[in-house]
């Protein structure tokens, strides 16, 4: 067998780097975020990106037991109390196209929207042209809209702090000029939190795939938090859904 | 239904509030690791607190590609290439018992030994008299021994960082006298990183599922990272592993 | 590296083997429920343990939407669309000790009773002892109890065709006692699936693991369907869970 | 809260329906194959789809525990033994795109050709068209190779069954089609377990998804067997990867 091949970890009996920097190090000078910087991007963060990196997980940590996420993992320690594991891996596995996944489908659109830009008449009119065509072809635009907020207090915050760490390029360029693309086609739908996520992300460098992950490793701060409580302050098999049954009446065998 | 309760998140369509805290000030003022220890605390972390509670979810990060956590997630990457949630949800399902779980059977003993100091002759001898019992039943202390380390780095690190932050109390105190009682009972065999998360966990007023969860929350870092190296460097179906069958041989139906 | 050691399969160029049978003659003559009990066995079952494990595979296939492992099944559905496994195997993570979990139990009880009848005065003296300790100490016994039938239609054709194939033993003697000595307690709760698997799973000879193991594969039945419904009918995204929050007011930072 | 609707599972107190059949009639009757048949399909199938039904289950039930689902599942065990879920969950994670989910693919590939059949000159031609468009653009034809069958035995008996039940249709054509296709471009690779199920799954009048969640269905026989076999005879924490590091070297933080 082939042995596997890492970049990421090498260790001997008394020592542990982490792509290179010696544990001890790491745990004694930088912050959790900055590692999980350093494990995807091979470099640890500047200063206004760690702030950034962090807000971006901070973003990610909750939005409540409703969620697929949460929900999903309270529900599978509802019925299995004997592993936390499962009820935290049961949450992640919520987590796809639909919830929590824009971010990569975004950071798609970015790219294509970039390269069309480079072909002539800049980000704005290459987003309006996406636009038009998403409309024509009656595709969502990912990166957009939420089913609770007409304003995600998040979004404003987050490009904020990436112009202020010097981060901000064709990212939030391209979500900003989709927004005003969507809008001037009487589209009224928010930047969401994925489509946010991704324009930072790209702006750092991530490929798409930290769509995904980067807001998992931060999902999982809640979803602990909420399998926790679940076992604290809740009974087993609480959670009881109403059920409408629509299919076949009985019938002879 | 009955609506589920919750104490972690509160929102409406322009707020959304963590513990409290509304999400946007934690983004422009916390780090990440904080608001993890906000989530499942329900207070923000002191600064020593938080430079300890960094530390030690960066010791959970990641420990190679060997770990029973790391190699699953690398394994269901390897079979299951549209996933990403599926192979990290996989990698953390190998976090139980055995592998990143000591922990809370280590906060365990050391509620034992807490209560058994208190009825007499202090904290060393109540370790003495577990260090005994666990011999005489051939049973293994959690939070010692190590498959690579004779000595692990992080333990004396995160030890001395409680320290300083004024937080080390009676879980590390009861971790030291378990490592001298082993000692002195000619079992050398070291502190582990369950062990010294645990130790520091309970001295943070963390329950004993927390030894579990918050391993959980820093170990993501690293599985969400060897999924994506995973998947950038290696091709599908890589892993072949050497079986040799032992079982029947071929027989008549 | 070791190699693996199995009993389960070997295979060549040209010829697959489960537990020594080819392959190609299992799929020619046998049924998949006598394939599953093979590959646990290590043998076939006789015919009437085979009508035995089919009935008990399909008491366990599905028992409607609001059972926790299929509701986290579809709740993971409804957030990731992209994974079809990941639905599954977020409703196989519901199934635990509260869940689908209580066979393993039940199958430690039926050892703990029979074993206290060899002591003397027979097994129905045992299973009144038993339940007068599992009342004293305010405990649960476990395979007894529903939340929606008084009585589980699936328990009495289990036993019958038990006894019809002959494997009625000491697992369903042990549960009938039970039953019995908690009815003479006053205590009318029912006989239930966990308690009837248990106690079948114990007469076929299969070891305590087998009460969930069994019990997951016969679900996965309703889980592919569950999801596969899902994925037709409903829009994602639809599952909308009331929440009440009842933590921190807004708070200063 | 919207009530779940639901076609699969009706109940009350004293019954329980799938799909409308009294399920006590089920277990007394049916087969546990032909009931999974039954909750996909709304109908319970024919003797020849029952026994075709039950062959492709058992021809997915085990590969040996070197598949990547049976290896993750054995991975997961090694370091969590107190979750026997989270293990054949780890397993079904493991299957995806590239293991076990070819099938599905597969399936969209024979809509595609019998749709071009019915365009002209019949499903060979059009099968030859469609092998001829795959090498022009460098892709595999799913549902055929394999790591270490030349001639994968299951195949040939699954399609003589299903001519003997009278299932043979589209589905099995256009796979033999597609074969001979690919023998006549020079490309010997054979037909898989994958394309074996995706034909007849098609025949069977299954959709796309069921080439996955079929497989599932008969893989956890063997994952349930696998993990109970780890529990049984192997040591936790037993498997042990070979790492080879080739990341950065030392640096300073």
């Amino acid at each position: 067998m082939e042995p596997w091949r890492t970049a990421i970890v090498n260790k001997d009996e008394t020592h542990i780097w982490l792509r290179g920097y010696d544990i001890t190090q790491l745990m004694s000078r930088a912050s959790f975020a900055s590692v999980l910087f350093l494990l995807h991007k091979n470099r640890l963060p500047t200063d206004g990106e760690e702030r950034l990196f962090n807000a971006l997980l901070i973003a990610s940590a909750d939005h409540g037991s409703g969620a697929p996420s949460c929900a999903t993992a309270r529900l599978a320690a509802s019925g299995n109390r004997e592993s936390l594991s499962a009820a935290v891996a049961a949450g992640i596995l919520a987590i796809g196209d639909v919830h929590g996944g824009a971010g990569a489908l975004t950071m798609d659109v970015i790219r294509v929207i970039s390269e069309d830009a480079k072909a002539g008449g800049g980000i704005n009119a290459a987003a309006a042209r996406y636009v038009e065509r998403a409309k024509a072809s009656g595709q969502r635009v990912p990166g957009f809209g939420h089913r609770v907020h007409t304003t995600d207090p998040r979004v404003a915050v987050l490009f904020a702090m990436a112009k202020d760490a010097g981060v901000a390029g064709t990212g939030i360029d391209a979500v900003v000029a989709l927004d005003a693309a969507l809008k001037a086609a009487k589209t009224e739908i928010p930047i969401n939190i994925d489509g946010a996520l991704a324009a930072i992300l790209f702006d750092l460098g991530f490929p798409a795939s930290a769509g995904k992950l980067i807001f998992i490793a931060g999902r999982v701060a809640g979803l602990t938090a909420e399998v926790a409580e679940e076992h604290e302050r809740e009974k087993p098999m609480r959670i009881r859904i109403p059920i409408e049954y629509d299919g076949e009446p009985p019938r002879e065998f």
